[in-house]
């Protein structure tokens, strides 16, 4: 209607969007209209492929569209009339193709073969940089807990220190998210299909122009020229390859979304167990190391679930041969998924690398309970010896201020318990109270997830 | 990190998102960027009635301000590492201000500050435009449903043919959705505040600098300059200005989201009943007459809910003095939600404005059960003089092929029953069998909807 | 379809949401029930008010309402076939009334009016519940506000220190979002409108059984026998009564989400600012002190958003005269965000009114930055004295170790500064260092949250 | 307020959720608390394989267990202080065991060791429901298609009659849905794990309890003994076993809903195509076929994505070594997907199984565009032979209602072609029009559906 659109006035140059600025341009508009028109080439050189469309046709098509001028922003505002940005590319492109090569311009196609190809063109590459991020966040990650695989540290559960874990183990279960993640992806990334059913799946037009047996191998032809995968047939209404790309998606920001969370915790100034490399600073309060990266990563989480849900949503929906909305609602959405999943990967990526542990921090934070972080041990160790109720009381008096050694080196059954064991009492206690020889299998975990060959992804 | 974003290369022009394309300039990136820098010019003015910055220093920033050529792209980049784009926007004023002066720019402030306030600009800005196009839907609907008072039509439940109703009604059924619309978005418009708080929403910095009562009016004189409302108390962690404005918008989606359904559904091929008045066509197929603008809206109303959750997890995960990345995660959601509002409800404006009525398709629908709409009036009315078994017996005749009227009239019963009221059996049986004569309140309904003063929005 | 469901196995008893539990007995499915007949009594009782319903007949339609005895599951399980518990209670309220009465039970109502009706009456009772459990949260936060009006505590943006705070400010900043989210529920409460359309919103049956003024008269009256709101027109398919609620008990688990995130993150045992008054706790893990109540409040407000977001689809998507699945949709949804509000808004009052501050805590954490929790000051106060960049080189210093005051002190610039005032420069030092110096209106707001009247809400 | 919740109380036994009553059962409480006991007997059990439970001490618990009698509504009110119902389950089977064997109860164990576990024994008890109804519509789809492969009919884009299709195709499309969805949460439930942990993760208690290797070899067993799979790691904070299955629940879901939602346009009163075989009547409106299944499938495909959007979100927040709430929102939300999963897709089954094709419908609406339904033929065929101009003014002509047959077959280029290729002018036209020799590969597809081998689930 009233628009005053102008090339200089771009809605979105990612100043709202601090986490996806400067990863996305993969996904940017002039991406998006570089796939429309790649995909309307290689559907004439499919065509060549397939027996139907002249050769000379296909290379002045290429030709064309080499060189086709065209700005997105027109040809966004070109796309609202028809609700689609095909209708008036491929008029556009008529425009520029000569003499009879221009009637096989988008012949036999529908809007909706392009565009979902093109989507998927764009997803394909933001999933290539996705993948290559996860690849950096694992490898950072092994390091990383192979480095600090013995660095005892307090776990926490519903926010209260509960027992040793070490920091290793905590950078090998993000690890292990994110290989899981990794795989999801990429399984999703090989499955991209091209779309191509002409008006309503059938592809009865190709059928007219090429015979059966060329249109049945038209798909194939197109995926070929496109690097994307042969769907086993039209899937304008079966819209799992975009939900099953969204789901993953969502999972990676899932599986750094975590990691972001954890150290934006673990940067708590009264923490202070981890710090990002680069923290964002502030002049005025110099105390500050904001943990930046994790902040930007965590605003990508609590956004990403819901546009996976409104891909679901559109999935549902998609009614009749081709949705009235629901499909429309897509583009966007994954758009913006790809956006952040690009944008939180490369943070992580940049996050982990960078990721310092003060290790006075981390033995100062361990120590706040005054040894009880071994509680449970002293429970399973000596309940059977003295009663599950004199380890309470012990326990409960330490609590209140005693020390917990004393305490226990002073309990006479405790100190016989030692000795029938050959041990010195002192020495028991100590052993018994020492978090680093009580933290089970942690190191083996590390090992299993670190020495795990990394996953192939390409 | 590794980018090669450029000027020329902006995100988003809107190609992936038919329904706002050029319809949301108001929120662009570069009208944030202005909002922001607005945003600082107005906070040393309200400095200076203050008493605490001098009024050469705030004329110095107004005047720098007003030519600062920065390039919402490169702020976008630049805002990245600390988080936000005030960090380096302060920076870049500063560089633009002279002298004595540079030292007032941002002075006290801290950039939720900015940040949050030119989110609320914009956000009128927009809620201004939502409610123009708005009003457009309420005036034009109120015509329509004048217009179509008394056109008879099938009313449909789950699907079914019911009882009748008259497209009067259903357009003022949809007209009462969108005058509560605007009612809730002019609230929530009219309270849009200004935040200021400093650091940590003590304004510590600013009763420092001013004294305790400057600081005090500081918020209001800072709303004043800008023309919003004057908060209560900071709000950086009570965060319901964001998301009542977010379920007001999503409320107007859904207002004109309705419409575009019951218009998606009237402008089947079969049904036919309604029609845009510029149908998105197809050149290769005459028949179609896309209901264009109806799928863009429904497209928006599918997506829209979803970024309003967004809203609320971010405002009930708004922790601390400032959250690390909830906050963040608010901005992009809410101009997304503003972007959807203000497209969705221009193309409203533009449906309900050209909409036409079929009024041939509008009788043949309404006959389609062969006069088994009015079956609910027929059980109402002759069930207590011929009991409810022979009724249904008499309707599923006709549900099998017997003409209805014929039926009926040839029921002895049913024409002793005319005769006792001095009707003639025909006459009563065609009077009966009138869908007009079933349409209630529906009139009524239509008067009262259209009579009422146009709400008051600006 | 293969049920074997049974009344000793009801689907849901709390088991997997301990936020509920206990607190959601007033939208049980026997509460549901209950509204379900109490509306067709109503509606019996609207009818002889309107003249054409035989008192007796109401009269005898009450009392089989009274002992109606049906069982909510296996009334259930007959609502699959027809989509809605109403159609089959009908037939089963119908065998319980006698004679002539029976022809009057649900007469000219559709399911719709009931089920919408009764899903209002449930949803006020609910609302009163949570508005109470609010109320008390209003009550306990401003007492909690004022006791601790001048604790001073460190503020913390994006997980770092960064100026001083107080308690109290943190609680009445609490306490006004607590109150926003009040009015707003409050004022849905209000407006939660009885549901009176007949087949299709015309009221069409009961004008023919009623005339068209007394049919008019119906919804009012109607309205009057239950408590609730006369809508100004049917609204089946104009949804914003669902929706608004929604939105406002959203909005109340927010507000309370909030207070649940800030005490799991001031519980954390190296803050430890804050407790709950009965902690969860753990024999095996006595140093535990589980936030158990944060823990619960917040499962529900990561959950309520999403819920919200369903019931704006099936608002949008309120196609026809009844939507086919849409309508269907709300149901749960509404039900579930009711109770979460109930359990979520309950737990908030029990956590308020327990809520202790461990001031040493408070005071120890205040101090992790060495004196750096002022810098903000510093600069303010020392840089148009001594330069900013001698500011930054004096507090990077202490930053590194060097005590604040000792380097500020011997700077002799500062003493100097300090003497030309009239100073001591120890003291005036001491004094720009103490953080119950700089924080700003903090008193002032809580006065004003704590003196304002509690809002009236029943 | 806090309760009066009694065993005659459900909250729930489906009253407001008629698309899962009666489907539910594996998943109701009563089945959950058989799930964590029968946890707590296989850890025993798992104990004694590993070495360090007496055999005797997990008979007894066996035994006790077998014979509980705890009800699930008072163990969900017990639940509430401590946050999770594994806390008074402990105690309540530890006063039902005796002796020594007592202190074996939950021996070594977290809470959500047992939970967790509980939630995917029930999940897969769940799924395997699922995959049972996926493959009835599977089994009943390819029926389907097959016996109307050729049944051509209008595809409709936008709303707008297109191009013909066959019922088959859409049919088998919706097959293929059905078929990747079956796939992928068979793959989900192949991989449920069991948890187990430990406090934090790293299995100390039990290395402690048993050694190394010993705690090391647990997992496994615990996994034999439910018939779950086997975890690499511990897998407390890294969700995706949840999300995943969440994922494939949504996408289930998606792929009858999109069934249901064609199947309710198809059944509109003025199209009729398409009848669910048991339809939900109305007895004062006989004229109605409600699509009552179809209308029940798509409220769930409303609610589920956002269901799904919440399993992600706790994902992306599972901080620390047990999460303050993220945890906690998983269970009642897996849970009703998974409630939502068992309905919609029995209902799907019973809807495929039972559909209806009114054959004399389809061809009515086939020919709804009086022969427009080929325009797109005619511009591929004709195009060359006369000029895209000439072929839109006849079209046009034809749309104005000219009879498409007589104009083409007037036309003397189209009479030429004709007779070039040795056509009756008559007779070519005819064929031209004819739908069904303009569907493409439509046959194919469905061949390529229907015989490929059912997808291997069990």
């Amino acid at each position: 209607m009233h628009s005053d659109a102008r090339e200089s006035d771009p809605i979105d140059v990612g100043l709202l969007s601090p986490v996806t600025a400067g990863h996305d341009m993969v996904v940017s508009d002039a991406a998006v209209l570089h796939a429309l028109v790649a995909v309307e080439v290689a559907l004439a050189r499919a065509g060549v492929r397939a027996g139907f469309v002249p050769d000379a046709a296909a290379a002045a098509i290429a030709d064309a569209a080499a060189a086709h001028g065209i700005h997105p922003g027109e040809l966004a505002l070109a796309a609202v009339a028809g609700g689609n940005p095909v209708i008036p590319l491929v008029k556009l492109l008529k425009e520029r193709v000569p003499g009879d090569a221009r009637s096989w311009v988008h012949r036999g196609a529908t809007s909706q073969d392009i565009l979902d190809t093109a989507l998927m063109l764009i997803a394909r590459r933001a999933a290539v940089g996705v993948l290559a991020s996860l690849a950096a966040v694992e490898v950072a990650l092994a390091e990383f807990a192979a480095a600090h695989r013995d660095e005892v540290a307090a776990a926490r559960t519903l926010t209260q220190h509960a027992v040793p874990t070490t920091i290793g183990l905590r950078a090998s279960t993000w690890l292990r998210g994110v290989r899981r993640a990794i795989a999801r992806l990429a399984d999703a990334r090989d499955e991209l299909p091209v779309q191509l059913g002409g008006a309503a799946g059938t592809l009865a037009s190709f059928a007219e122009l090429a015979g059966m047996d060329a249109a049945a191998a038209l798909p194939a032809a197109l995926a070929d020229e496109l690097g994307l995968a042969v769907p086993d047939a039209p899937w304008h209404t079966t819209r799992w390859p975009v939900t099953e790309l969204g789901d993953a998606l969502v999972q990676a920001i899932d599986a750094v979304g975590v990691i972001a969370a954890d150290v934006a915790s673990a940067s708590r100034t009264e923490i202070g167990e981890l710090a990002e490399g680069i923290g964002g600073g502030s002049s005025a309060m110099p105390q500050k190391q904001n943990p930046a990266e994790s902040v930007l990563i965590r605003s990508a989480a609590l956004r990403a679930p819901q546009l996976g849900a409104t891909l679901h949503l559109a999935s549902a929906f998609a009614v009749d041969e081709r949705p009235d909305g629901a499909w429309h609602a897509e583009w966007p959405t994954l758009r913006d998924l790809l956006r952040l999943a690009l944008g939180a990967t490369a943070h992580a990526a940049s996050l982990v690398t960078g990721l310092r542990v003060n290790v006075d921090a981390v033995a100062r934070t361990l120590g706040t309970t005054g040894g009880l972080i071994v509680a449970e041990r002293l429970s399973i160790v000596l309940a059977p010896v003295i009663g599950a109720d004199r380890v309470s009381a012990l326990v409960a008096a330490a609590a209140r201020g005693a020390g917990l050694a004393t305490t226990l080196t002073d309990d006479a059954d405790v100190a016989d318990f030692a000795r029938q064991r050959g041990l010195d009492p002192e020495a028991f206690v100590a052993d018994l109270l020492d978090p680093a020889r009580y933290t089970g299998l942690a190191g083996r975990f590390v090992d299993q997830a670190v020495g795990a060959d990394p996953k192939e992804t390409a």
